[in-house]
């Protein structure tokens, strides 16, 4: 996995990356899209949708601040990334906390193909359906049963399906990828969670095995993470850094830090 | 008022404050939450609103881009707060600036129990309603008209009425207090009256009594800008800092610093 | 030219300039008016926007996250603005990408006089007509094409066209000027452009020459960011400098740097 190899060809191939999301952290998910050298464009009108998608090489939704009438503007968005075959990256932000949520990632789901559905345990778990949810995903995140809810619905949706968490898992229901890289201070600000599926599909769009795509991400944000960490140990700080590390961050850090395993 | 122990109390039960609230600092008042070490939740979909307050301790309303939609999803939300006994804050941003403003401010308050009502002189003013405005609020913030007005209309509403100013004042209608931590910086950059209504809906999470939450909010985010301010002398970096402050204060800081009086 | 003076005024005067912009970079929009020393307001609500708009000494709009609704309350704010003799900042951003952003710009030029145009190269030859479109705008951002399109441009509609890019041009049909302040970093964060329309909306809130106001605040928000370049390398740690800068600014600096020629 030569995640550098991606991030040199974000930053040469600057790709448009279309994203409908969330009112809380579109800044942010615009700006990391932008530091990595791709170039960001939100927008939702469903009169321009079918022209906007059109000009992106990735799609990024994010149902975190959904209404009804966004989600049908990220439908039609995701009937074009398909026709246009660029890849879709679903964030299942808050799945679990409310019908409305299940019931729309749901339709999202079954109305395109989802190229990487991206989640913590819990919303992957209310996606991947109850049968799931009931076998204690909320005890060890990194434990053996998120592992298999991971390669199952992978399996059953022909996708990538991620779940973030202390370690981060992706499948592609053949390999699996367990990325250990990160750091606590990410689960102290708001929006590092839409931030890295940002990162994931600024990724995909240049890199077209998109289990690779989405852990070298993981991998990347995680490092990055890592060494912001080393000199800003405070929230606020620790945020203007991680932008900084993301922009400048060369190969050979990324290849020293990387820590990915197959499992 | 131990208002460390407030804090503490946030910190060990990370309780879920839900907000609807406007877009210009919607992410920093999630941050703001976050950093203090609650749950911030923004969802506004009318078809989720009962369950996401469902799941809330408490819920933080504020007017600042309302829209005739946006307030019927407010008022499903607070009906929903009182059902399940929490505490609401509402932030009449803006009121006085518009009809329309006046008006929903009106209707929020009187379709449901607000539990605090926070604004500046001029907006709790304008709520308070026009034989108060003739009084001459915009002279000096800290006057005896004032600190009237906030008791009156607490006892009115039978609520806690938190007044922001050079000096802030709080009163539940019996009780009475004036905030006197602060920094003049906080008024050169937008969003910290709406941080520190996060604040207030943080605060009140987790104590029961409302005027000590609104009290100890005002007075502990005064704190942290305080502090904020003696490394930080411009507005950006002292934002950066304040929200770095916000996450490692200490007991003793917050002691020693501490300028309430009751009036 | 003097362009600190214009900032004084903004100081003394704190002029409301009421925003309808987009979702993406509305915090920073704001805050660059506050940290000049004015007073944003961002309200959309069509019910309010008659007395918004009515409150403020100019009106910036900007159709980022456009929809048709959005841009409906934006012909209200429009027409008051005329009504009251104040200026409008037209942010035609993203237009080119869709037929919707192309058709919205058209109708609210149209619809009421827009005092400056302001876009990138492409966004303003998508304004211009297609038969400037064709003349290569893309090749060099500050050849004479642009210059004659700008020029062109605000003949045409009598206002003043603001074309951003390496080099900025100004022009009110007359008196074009070239804008060399500015620095690269700029480009490598989310939201420089619209934040530059709310300085120029700032400025021309209290310049009548709103061509001096273009220029002035392109200038001016070039300066800073040439000063927060030299101490801060890197795009996040860049941007708090940047506004740190645009708060502390004073005139022996801004006169030593002004990079402005008359073409």
């Amino acid at each position: 996995m030569d995640i550098f190899h991606i991030v040199q060809q974000i930053r040469t191939r600057k790709p448009v990356v279309h994203h409908l999301t969330n009112w809380v952290t579109i800044y942010d998910c615009a700006n990391v899209v932008k530091v990595l050298g791709g170039s960001p464009v939100m927008a939702h009108a469903p009169e321009e949708i079918f022209e906007i998608t059109g000009i992106a090489s990735s799609l990024v939704l994010n149902i975190g601040t959904l209404t009804v009438d966004f989600v049908e503007s990220m439908k039609i968005a995701a009937k074009t990334a398909n026709l246009n075959k660029i890849p879709i990256v679903l964030d299942v932000c808050g799945a679990g906390a409310s019908q409305l949520r299940n019931r729309k990632a749901y339709e999202l789901i079954e109305n395109s193909h989802i190229d990487i559905i991206k989640g913590n345990a819990s919303e992957i778990a209310a996606v991947a359906g109850e049968n799931v949810r009931t076998r204690g995903v909320d005890a060890t995140e990194t434990n053996l049963n998120l592992i298999e809810i991971a390669s199952t619905l992978a399996k059953k949706k022909k996708c990538v399906v991620a779940i973030t968490g202390m370690h981060d898992i992706v499948s592609d229901g053949e390999q699996t990828f367990l990325i250990k890289n990160g750091h606590e201070l990410l689960s102290h600000i708001v929006g590092t969670g839409c931030m890295v599926t940002s990162v994931i599909g600024t990724f995909a769009a240049v890199e077209k095995d998109y289990g690779i795509a989405a852990a070298g991400a993981l991998a990347f944000f995680g490092i990055a993470a890592e060494i912001a960490a080393e000199t800003a140990e405070l929230p606020s700080s620790f945020k203007t850094k991680l932008f900084d590390v993301l922009y400048f961050i060369d190969r050979d850090t990324v290849e020293k830090r990387t820590n990915v395993e197959q499992v």
